[in-house]
């Protein structure tokens, strides 16, 4: 860790600059010390420590101290994940209230499993919170050699098209296809503004783009505070508010609530195939790929830049940050970081003192 | 069918009334003579039927017309539709070069019935063309207590946002879930114009929106004959372009072409889940109701028409043609139908005279 704060953000806080595994074993101590086990804090360091690398810092550390409070608010302590229900291509799990990254882990896993089986397989899992970017997941099955879509159900802050009430979720959907040398993934959110980002703004006191939300009478509003009382527009006018309803049924095949309270119970749908089972798999990947590149290669629009294809820029950008081989945080997230993660901090001082 | 042409349409051409069952005897009547079974005829028919039930007339007779002078330009004749590959949950149709109707419903047959069994399935047809509309299958699917996903790729005639050059198809996609009394259906094209719209403007000299098309060049254009020569717009900006590509893909999947010549090699995959082996089946299907009842409730924009949940306005289409009985069709279409079908025409002339 580098204590001199040199740089700073956009929004001149001052930066930490951290090296990948000093801010991986951070978020480890800190999701041990929250009660997890070490193989469970690993899982969790993995997945956020990716969002930094990819450039996703809101997702990343910053969302550590998120998962910390939430865990911190919840009188009960989670469960255990169970498997409800289960047959060679499917299965359904409760969450027991766990942090989604370990929960779509498992979910992830027993899909992978059953589809390199049996050719295709779904799980659903509810009773979960946090699980993070699907492209994440779909990198590992398209690693597997598995194509899939990922879908998540959340608690209804998002208006329908036409309305201005909260009926979706933010509702993230993904699909994911093997190739080589790196997978072709498409990773949305259904909503017209991330949750993150009018938290942010709010934070900051700034403004919100025109349509993106209304307040709680239901008025067009640029205020994230009025947003966070009322609802966010959806992306993509009717059509798109059709496919944030359809992320939200299928979130709720899992089991998962229709409108669930605070940060819980959002439902999380895998569905997986094995090209394998349609077609020759590695002649599919080569295609995959030249599909790929045709696109990157499509004539621009006039004084446009280069047409891009999804997760490009996700991949480029963790290899860079992986050769210049260092990650900048903002100071206070990782001074709260070490609190959390019981260390000394640049204060001196530890968690709750 | 009353012969005198009382209507026009909104084009001004005179129409012919027809009872619905007479609109499905003729375009039976056609396919057969076409060279279809009677039982592949009256899966056709039924399928074109309902497109005009549902008000999409330029799916119902109009595409009978277009799949006779098809199956006529093509000097080969059509091949069976044959099973390539199957497991207990997949399964790989080559359709032959046969016209999609046939193809998707076997296809969705096999699919229902795998899923029926085991909980998911998977299944893809490739080399077929025309499968109509995707929500068509999805109803059934849902009457037979499953939810689904069906993609179609096709000939590479819509550009990726930024770029100019034909890289997917129009690219439908939809979703179905099973819900009472009708299900919840969301059907959509990933262009930002359809195929069938551009033709018939090209036909009539009417201009196309701006950012719907490209020309030969690369440069945006207004005309439709001109858009046809370069390619269309993707619809929905850099989100709706990652969509379409994810359905190229997904019909890839099925072995069809990444960008086949002219009116062949569709790629169509069905995926379909039965909810039972997630969570409760009767009760996802009323939590279904119950949330599309929650939209059609949402608090309007202001001055705003109340919210709509897709599929509702087609149900709603189709019960009120059935209702009054009849359906108008153009009087040239339903002339040049029944010269298909050897019957006697108003100017007493049959096919080929």
């Amino acid at each position: 860790m580098t204590t001199t704060q040199a740089k700073t953000s956009p929004h001149h806080a001052p930066m930490t600059t951290l090296t990948p595994s000093e801010a991986h074993a951070l978020v480890a101590a800190a999701m041990a010390r929250a009660g997890h086990s070490a193989a469970e804090a690993e899982i969790i360091a993995d997945h956020l420590l990716d969002c930094e690398l990819r450039g996703l810092s809101f997702g990343g550390l910053a969302r550590a101290l998120s998962v910390v409070e939430r865990l911190r608010a919840t009188p009960q302590p989670p469960g255990p994940i169970r498997v409800v229900a289960e047959t060679a291509v499917s299965a359904s799990l409760d969450g027991g209230d766990r942090v989604g990254y370990l929960v779509g882990m498992r979910a992830l896993d027993l899909a992978v499993e059953k589809a390199r089986a049996h050719g295709v397989a779904v799980v659903g899992a509810r009773n979960t919170w946090y699980t993070g970017m699907f492209s994440y997941y779909l990198e590992k099955a398209a690693d597997a050699g598995l194509a899939g879509m990922i879908a998540g159900s959340g608690p209804a802050v998002v208006a329908p098209h036409g309305g201005t009430e909260g009926r979706f979720g933010t509702n993230p959907i993904a699909f994911g296809f093997p190739s080589t040398p790196a997978p072709v993934i498409w990773d949305i959110g259904t909503a017209s503004v991330m949750y993150g980002e009018v938290m942010l703004k709010a934070r900051l006191g700034a403004r919100l783009e025109p349509g993106q939300a209304y307040d709680a009478t239901g008025a067009p509003t640029l205020d994230p505070a009025a947003a966070l009382e009322g609802a966010f527009g959806v992306w993509g006018g009717h059509k798109g508010s059709g496919l944030a309803m359809v992320v939200q049924l299928l979130g709720m095949m899992t089991g998962a609530a229709a409108d669930p309270p605070g940060v819980s119970d959002c439902g999380f749908l895998v569905l997986l195939v094995d090209p394998g089972v349609l077609t020759d798999p590695a002649d599919y990947r080569r295609r995959v790929a030249a599909f790929a590149d045709a696109i990157r290669a499509t004539r621009p629009v006039d004084g446009g830049a280069a047409v891009r294809v999804p997760f490009d820029r996700s991949v480029a950008h963790r290899e860079e940050t992986l050769r210049r081989g260092t990650i900048d945080v903002p100071a206070a997230v990782v001074e709260a970081m070490r609190r959390e993660a019981g260390l000394p901090t640049q204060g001196g001082g530890t968690a709750h003192d």
